[in-house]
């Protein structure tokens, strides 16, 4: 116990040190927690190989508040593998110490930073534990009361005792105080327990500052089988220096110079010396599973099969070469076909009802563990989950997205139901592929092609059937493409994808009887793209049009603009540029002028 | 009561035989919810001006579960204002019954249809009643019982037994079944009601298909002060017909002629003649409050001063001219400054917490009831409501949305804070308007121009200040763009907004004395764009570039790209390109070469 509060006070020293000398950070939010977290690592509840953070069985811990990054980094350092002169790089330019944590620095189980999103993770790795990789690791989350207004805790809750994940610890650090004020529950933990316990969790409340109240609960872990485990710690922000305790106005601010030295005074003499020792895991890791060849897949060239369905294929055929692959989706599996995967492989597939933010969290989590997680839903509720996945470009995330239902072809389920900002929202991202295939063959090679790829990959189907266009023995690499049509007196190159595809092959054989020669192009992938192939055509045939179930900015238009920026190439985009409403596929594609007719006229308005 | 059960019969039918007309739609989940709603609207309860559906005092009725629209579209019939021909027409091209209601029908409060998002449009609509229109009017909020996993809902929840809206009704219709079977909950009622209750609400359980328990549930809501309602009823999916009764795989399948001819017989004969009577509201309304003229701004040309700060200015100076005017943030309101509006007008600003979906739905359900809302959080958070503001665009929304600390340009706390994808997810929304001040002076313009503007506008704001260049008399209309420098002998165009656009005056400025005259664009207006400025510009100096804090995709660059697609005009992107990290804002700028330095090398590699 008293070596525990040496550390203690070691680590607030840390804290504020570290964040005087970045000039900026947050120590008033690190030292809440600083009993809480201290208590976790250095007594013999937290096992963790800090020579191996990469060892299957650590435990893991998870920073929600992400902004407590100097606690974060404190504990590292009073665990002996960071140095106070590497505390004292926070912050700044190229230091693995940034302003919020990422996994550039090794203890980082992911990115954190945007509230909200440390649950759904550690969930994923509470779900690896349990039921993927069936190892004895615990994870452990430290929560901010100030997030917990964020509905995806909410998801994260539910589904944890749901999925009954007697594996995983919250820590909630009530610390009365957000950004600008109270938070909305101030320090009323009855409320924040009746919430939590209504949401299936064991729960118990602690004084978050007192070692024996914080020991016990988690000694309460070992006690409840079946159920998640939340600590609701009653807590002082800015403990430890009277002048920041449970005051306003502190948020997000170092001391200065003169109030360092005034809050060290009150710290009183600290042991520099002193180290905390982390418990080290079980050594027992599990065999690897060694792929298995795939079977062979046959689509006859006389069917039409959506490519939903064949995504769901795919992950079926191609789960023995891929043992790995976990697979989630947001309660539209009917629709998106990943429950065709679902019945081969139950064991391998989690429901993860209609929570997207949460799901996107969850294959982050799954993706850390060494995961390839499929997620699918209707591309259009992809868009809820933005934030989380626009995060998971910080945790060097190896996740797959299947956006299904794409475009104002779905039909008659009309506007809230079409995915029209998808590829604008995935191309954004730092390196991620987009890919959106528009056979049951190039969908196949491109979940494939997805699979194997380390990073995000986002894959688009579509609602409807289209026909079988390629032969099995095609490939389809990312940053590839296919020109389908082509001849030396082409007079236009029609560049497509998914539904229009079919659409330009269809204006290509109107047009041929008409002696109108065009180029048509499959562009299966929007990024990367095939620039050279572009630019070649371009260069042949003098004008591009492009056509896309998409509205207009950030799509397939915008993404062969940029290819051709530099090669005074004109390009005239066909997309989505009227408010969409219910009605047949074909009508809505004739509506938005992006149908085999449209290309017709604007063709010829080009010749 | 004997009429209540001939109307209920009614409403039965006009969703059986709108759906199998259709040969699309949801004919069971709206089943399970008829008896709920005809006991709404035609026992004495709601109350509204069916001729009026403008009427300020109307209550309000919101389908969160959106794909019940069958039974929203057999309620109007039932109340005399669709007919059955018309309600034939339901998910036809051009008809206003959508698959999804839209306010193209005159009695859809709002768009519904992605889950989840109804109750904070409700919320929204109740403050306007309680706080800003003090309105006798109620607001009810069917919803779906597998939507209750959005953690959006939990969002809302929270937030209206905060704002103690007694004023708010929600109605879930727990039958059991989603879309690929059975919810988390199923029939366990008893833990919605936890949860629920544990969230502040009162609630009553009731058997949903009684007209005497729902009839003393709907009283309950005047005894209740203080305290939103919720309505949990126990229902059965399919509700009335035999064999779609509790019944798994009929999920969004209407019924084949003959099924339907089946259902018929059960359902006995039909009275199609009666009709529902709705109670008319109180008709005194109050006063429309005039706009008084806005006091002048002042910024000294010596002054640096930051976007976000002359946001916070502006919507001050601007409410007396904006009295519709109502101010939202998700708890960072001493980062965004929308706290100089709380502190002068506290009455109108609303603080939402970290909670940024339900944040846009409650600005939703406000600019739905003729408010002008501005809302505001870091750019990079407004990611977290991409759902709901892509939602917003198909019920005509007149919502400002204020993304501060946008770009690399914030420095130290790293790239979880950064707004690197804001524009590219704004751009996309059809119609709408992007926004990139850069100086006090055209942030306070562009304020105003958003509120004048009628629809979705987007302001990008940055943390750091930057330099007062405008002065007071200038303007910026929507669509516009500023040329800044500018000379017959400018052989390259800078474009940029915002924090870049300072890096290119100082590029400028280099450049003169080196003899290399350049042009220089202030293009604020990213969205609608000045296409004829951009081509002239382009067509003298032969060569753009473009510099923007912002991934390369969809953002400034691919703007100007597309602005300029027919021109044959090479265009160079300087953007955000590498993972961003922490370190201070020019050290960043360099990193990402979209500063100074980047715009001078790249300049002189073009001429």
């Amino acid at each position: 116990m008293e070596t525990l509060e040496k550390i203690a006070k070691l680590i607030r020293y840390y804290i504020l040190i570290s964040t005087t000398e970045a000039g900026s950070g947050h120590p008033t939010s690190s030292l809440s927690a600083v009993e809480l977290m201290a208590a976790l690592l250095f007594n013999g509840v937290f096992r963790f190989d800090v020579d191996r953070p990469d060892h299957p069985n650590n435990d893991r811990l998870i920073f929600s508040k992400g902004h407590a990054s100097p606690l974060f980094y404190a504990l590292w350092a009073a665990a002996g593998k960071v140095t106070e002169q590497e505390l004292k790089t926070m912050r700044k330019f190229g230091s693995p110490l940034e302003g919020h944590p990422r996994p550039v620095f090794r203890y980082a189980e992911a990115a954190t930073g945007s509230l909200g999103q440390g649950l759904s993770i550690g969930l994923g790795m509470a779900i690896n534990a349990k039921y993927v990789d069936r190892l004895p690791y615990r994870t452990y989350v430290l929560l901010g009361d100030s997030e917990m207004a964020e509905g995806s805790q909410w998801e994260a809750l539910q589904l944890a005792s749901h999925y009954r994940l007697d594996n995983l610890v919250g820590v909630l650090d009530v610390n009365r105080l957000g950004q600008r004020g109270e938070t909305m529950m101030g320090h009323r933990l009855d409320e924040y327990e009746r919430r939590i316990s209504a949401f299936g969790w064991e729960s118990v409340v602690i004084n978050g500052h007192s070692f024996p109240e914080i020991r016990s609960a988690y000694e309460k872990r070992l006690r409840t089988e079946g159920k998640p485990l939340m600590i609701i710690a009653k807590t002082i922000k800015g403990k430890g220096v009277s002048f920041l305790e449970d005051q306003e106005g502190w948020h997000g601010k170092p001391l200065k110079k003169d109030e360092l030295q005034r809050a060290l005074q009150e710290l009183g003499e600290i042991d520099t010396t002193v180290r905390g020792k982390i418990d080290k895991p079980e050594s027992k890791i599990p065999e690897v599973k060694k792929p298995q060849p795939a079977k062979e897949m046959v689509y006859p060239k006389d069917q039409s099969i959506a490519t939903r369905r064949a995504y769901g294929n795919a992950l079926t055929r191609l789960f023995p070469a891929f043992p790995e692959m976990v697979v989630l989706d947001g309660e539209v599996s009917n629709s998106t076909y990943s429950e065709i995967f679902q019945k081969a492989y139950p064991e391998r597939f989690f429901e993860m009802f209609i929570a997207e933010q949460n799901m996107v969290g969850v294959a982050l989590g799954l993706s850390r563990r060494g995961k390839i997680p499929f997620l699918s839903t209707f591309a259009a509720f992809l868009t809820r989950a933005y934030d989380q996945i626009r995060m998971s470009q910080y945790s060097e995330a190896n996740i797959k997205f299947n956006g299904s239902h794409a475009g104002v072809s779905i039909g008659e389920d009309g506007p809230s139901q079409m995915g029209l900002e998808d590829i604008a929202m995935f191309r954004a991202l730092l390196g991620s592929v987009v890919l959106y295939p528009c056979d049951p063959v190039s969908t196949e090679k491109l979940v494939e092609e997805a699979a194997r790829h380390q990073g995000i990959v986002y894959i688009r189907t579509t609602r409807k059937e289209t026909p079988v266009i390629y032969s099995p023995d095609e490939t389809f690499p990312i940053g590839g493409c296919k020109v389908l049509r082509k001849s030396e007196k082409d007079r236009v190159t029609v560049v497509a994808a998914g539904i229009t595809l079919h659409e330009a092959l269809k204006a290509y054989e109107e047009l041929q009887k008409e002696g109108i020669p065009i180029r048509v192009i499959d562009l299966y992938s929007v990024k990367p793209i095939d620039s050279a192939a572009l630019v070649e055509a371009g260069k042949v045939t003098r004008s591009i049009v492009t056509v896309e179930d998409h509205f207009a900015e950030g799509g397939l238009g915008e993404a062969v603009k940029s290819a051709l920026a530099m090669h005074s190439i004109p390009i005239h985009t066909l997309a989505v540029r009227k408010i969409p409403k219910s009605g047949k596929p074909d009508e809505l594609l004739d509506h938005q002028e992006i149908s085999k007719k449209a290309i017709l006229k604007k063709v010829k308005e080009l010749l």
